[in-house]
């Protein structure tokens, strides 16, 4: 019997991504793609580029009906998401949530940086980072799945054999990250104009970005000590991929520390080891995280360089993992066929 | 049993193409890839991104074995693709050739447009010209397709129902194109260095450009006309894709040009109609050809245009396309979730 | 002493890019610079990269102050200026407008194009259209300019010295034009969001763009004839930069034809021949008009292709030619030395 | 009377834009422009958007001539650079290398960052690093002029008021750096041919680049300690523009840490503060380093982000900034109207 799954903001990109993936699903049923801006209309009119697909009909609705689905995507708001995670919770269902709404455990963040106090603590209690590489088996059994967001995805990923192993001198943890736009989101900004973001790049939120805590909390989980992170994020004149630059100061030697990531990540189908720094056109699409490894030998400094894509590993594909983690079915079914397909030269 | 396969020309963009969509083919064993660049070194290690398929460790090989393979895709430059073809087809196999050496009838263009006398007329003869929507029945039964260039895909389906159907007034056919820069090939060029090319952009062969007589020779096939085609290229500063704007003085109103096209390509898998002029974009990847079809009443003039990915339909999908066809796959089979798959939003 | 300048509507690109070049200006005092949305602010708060300019610290003004300056530029939308100009004119004071509210004589296009009655039609036969090289004496005593459209600049320039010699075959001018996206303004839309417009191109408005009767009405001034325009205009993913490319039958033959358009505008300061069809790059920020002349003899169609920056020659380095001529400044002063700074390689 | 002023290596891109900054110069007669690539061609032939120049008809010579120019700009490979320095010094003249041939005094560095053991180890020793900011009274008096690389000067910039004043924590120096390909030079390369730099970025030589012992021998003699830094590189998929983010311990307060950067660049006339992190579009073509100065308290790290024209104050506009120190002229002039000018928006 197939799996009913509704999709809640089916109108941004991580929501159209999720679409582009679940065309590939025998398994499951799509009941219901939600969008305020677009209710009433069909999918084919405002994208176009789904007109030849089976999900080209389907109209968006305005609200969700909590009973019809099994499982929730939510691609809305971090405070909406808050709220509404909860009731489908109540209702016995399951939700994958793509916000940053369950993500953090430390709840003092979110006034922080999120600007809403967190009403339901004993829920982030409950809910799993959906990071296979590192959660993957709470994740097989989990209701609510908090899917990372992207800057934390390719960080801990260049971070967590280290942190596991304890090779890390506190306080040396130096990320410098680059973004696609898409990342920014759907909504209109002036700085992301195309006329104005072409030829441009610059950091911004140099020292306060949003997921810094949610970072933070996973380093504090994995390593079981309070490391802070620095970190500086910068703007890429592309649509999608993203860079994370992750510098920490180690007393390994080169071939140990390869030698750690690659045994840490031996049976991992989504992590691809490259023998000169990832490039990120060649994520574009998939679910891969592509990861070089490096000692600089002059200064004692680790430099561990991951590429993803920000939509695709970063958002909607990795939550189509732990979807297929929670449902059970194989975890890479669909997603190896995608990632291969999806990426293109040149 | 599987069909064997060989590529020769595999470390060009059409190669590497041909090689991500053969990547989805259970029927296929590819039995060579065939580079004197790249000879003896494995595609993972000139290809790093092809580190996770199935063809990872296939090595380039220097020579075609004419012996080993069922049917040779040529994606050679074109006039070693002449002498290659006749002696395949001499050992009864089968030929789908990426080069413009069999596409042209009128064998004089050749010394005219590409700098060299053909040496088997009897054999332009026999090749078919690989245009499914226009030659399908024919390619069915081919023994050696010659495949379409990009500008002549994407200007011949703008053009075919109404040269079919006869609207036309002669001399009145302008075409203004523009293909991104992977058409101009793998080799290095000045033009095409990234600074240079960056945020320009500009018209080339503005009255003679190669792709003009396989426009006409495929023109004057349909219409029985002796018509010449104005026709000026211009170069997009992106990767993929294509637009080809037809205009055409014709008397047929609105609603009869658009019924015309409508009925004509009424059950053709690769051709979506759309109701705003096509974006590149949305074709990237696939094996579509998007199309937007107007009159403009204030002039007279019909406006046709369409949309491909010049790798895509415009090349290397377009090649499995007619191999499908020759070996007796489904047409769309693999070619549709492939084309749904690659188009990425945003 | 100092002409008195005044900009309204200052914030947008052509505003802004009025005050790069005025800033070369010694014979200019800025005596105000208006922006509703900007109003109290300094120009360098809103647009930090005027931090090291004279204009450092002028305040945007709410309303503009009609008894102030002597020259008023008007950067405004279409409706609100056909008002302003007209209080601005009933002051004594001049008006170089940048909007198309005084560019069609023939005033009926304003409700089919525009969306709106025009309510001064006496002053549409009084206003000059400020495209130097065609009116250039009756520029130099206007008291309205009506400055150019960026697609008909182009596309004039490309048509006027054969337009003006009769060799032009009615009903067989074809224009195809690419522009980049500073085009469409400052204002925000989704299709020119940046993931959006990203890798992206497409041709809009395929038979009915604002710039068309703006072309024809200027045609049928030179020429004397009811020539009607086909027009197709493309969107470049690019920030600036314009190519109208324009096919004509001609009985001229290539000599001939070039002869003629070397003679017309031998003398003229901004017009560059060039021996290949131009790039958009190396006309970016400067107010040359860059074009190519050919004629394809197959097909007996002259072939004649333009190259400007939209928001240069196109729009406000072509005020400021306006500007030189009125104020009886050297026509070439501070521009040709603007151009050719400004034009960066690669 | 004239400045006689020669240019070696011509028709690079440093060559170019030296040769659009000399346009402005009153001062100077250019006597040879020296490119063996394009020997004999006039310069408008090659490069046509210099039609319209005075330069445009200065024929390329094979071979400088050593006795015709007062002052030579090396714009060559690093070795050939390092002799022909030694000649042109010989005769009494003076250079501006814009290779790096004179730039390191620990010559250990050249056999082992370049490849080739450096013949001059005494001319090391006179040639004066020409960063004005940090060099100015030296520059003013030297023959020899070793112009320093982009990412020095970006980074050199960040980090030099914090050195002068020892603040900094050593071996916590942690450099990311961004650089548009036109960094890479006008040499073809399979890396950036423009549909494989398309929508792309990756870090490079991630532990040993270049221009580390370019930075670490200014980082040393400005602070007297024995500094290493962590320097990664990215490219950055645009012609121009380069970041630098600098991180470093201290344990000065933010307040103080933007006083002490303000008070050392007071009176700089090229160094633009920035209340956001600096974006490179707004300083292309110019001669400004944008800077932006922050403290994360979380970490206790400096971030310090500098933008330049890597083409510009990272190379050609930083060499005429020298020759108006050591010719005498004052040293904003042409360079700050150039800079004002070049800057577009958007």
């Amino acid at each position: 019997m197939a799996i009913k799954v509704s999709i809640v903001g089916a109108s941004g990109y991580t929501g159209i991504e999720l679409l582009r993936i679940l065309n590939l699903y025998k398994e499951v049923e799509l009941v219901q793609i939600i969008s305020r801006e677009f209710e009433g209309k069909a999918l084919k009119e405002v994208f176009p580029f789904f007109i030849s697909t089976k999900f080209s009909d389907i109209k968006f609705d305005k609200e969700p009906d909590l009973d019809s689905a099994d499982i929730y995507f939510l691609a809305i708001p971090h405070e909406p998401a808050v709220e509404l995670a909860k009731k489908i919770l109540d209702k016995n269902k399951k939700v994958i949530d793509l916000s940053a709404a369950y993500r953090i455990k430390n709840f003092n963040a979110y006034p922080e940086f999120y600007g809403f106090e967190h009403s339901y603590k004993e829920l982030l209690d409950k809910a799993v980072y959906g990071l296979p590489e590192i959660h993957r088996d709470k994740i097989k059994n989990a209701n609510l799945i908090a899917n990372p967001g992207c800057y934390p995805t390719a960080t801990l990923l260049a971070l967590y054999p280290a942190l596991k192993e304890n090779i890390i001198d506190s306080d040396t943890i130096i990320v410098n990250a680059l973004s696609g736009i898409s990342g920014a989101g759907r909504g209109l900004k002036q700085k992301f104009h195309y006329p104005e973001a072409f030829s441009n790049s610059f950091a911004y939120n140099p020292t306060k970005h949003r997921h810094i805590p949610e970072m933070e909390d996973q380093i504090n989980q994995i390593s079981g000590k309070d490391i802070k992170v620095r970190f500086t994020p910068h703007i890429l004149p592309v649509s999608r991929g993203m860079i994370s630059t992750v510098n920490f100061k180690t007393n390994l030697n080169k071939k140990d520390l390869i030698e750690l990531y690659r045994l840490e990540y031996r049976y991992e189908p989504f992590i691809r080891f490259q023998k000169t720094p990832p490039e990120i056109k060649y994520v574009i699409g998939s679910n891969y995280c592509d990861i070089y490894v490096d000692l600089d030998e002059r200064t004692g400094y680790a430099v561990v360089i991951t590429a993803i894509d920000n939509l695709g590993k970063g958002a909607s594909s990795q939550a189509m993992q732990n979807f297929n983690l929670i449902v059970g079915i194989e975890e890479e079914k669909y997603l190896k066929n995608l990632s291969e397909i999806s990426i293109i030269y040149p």
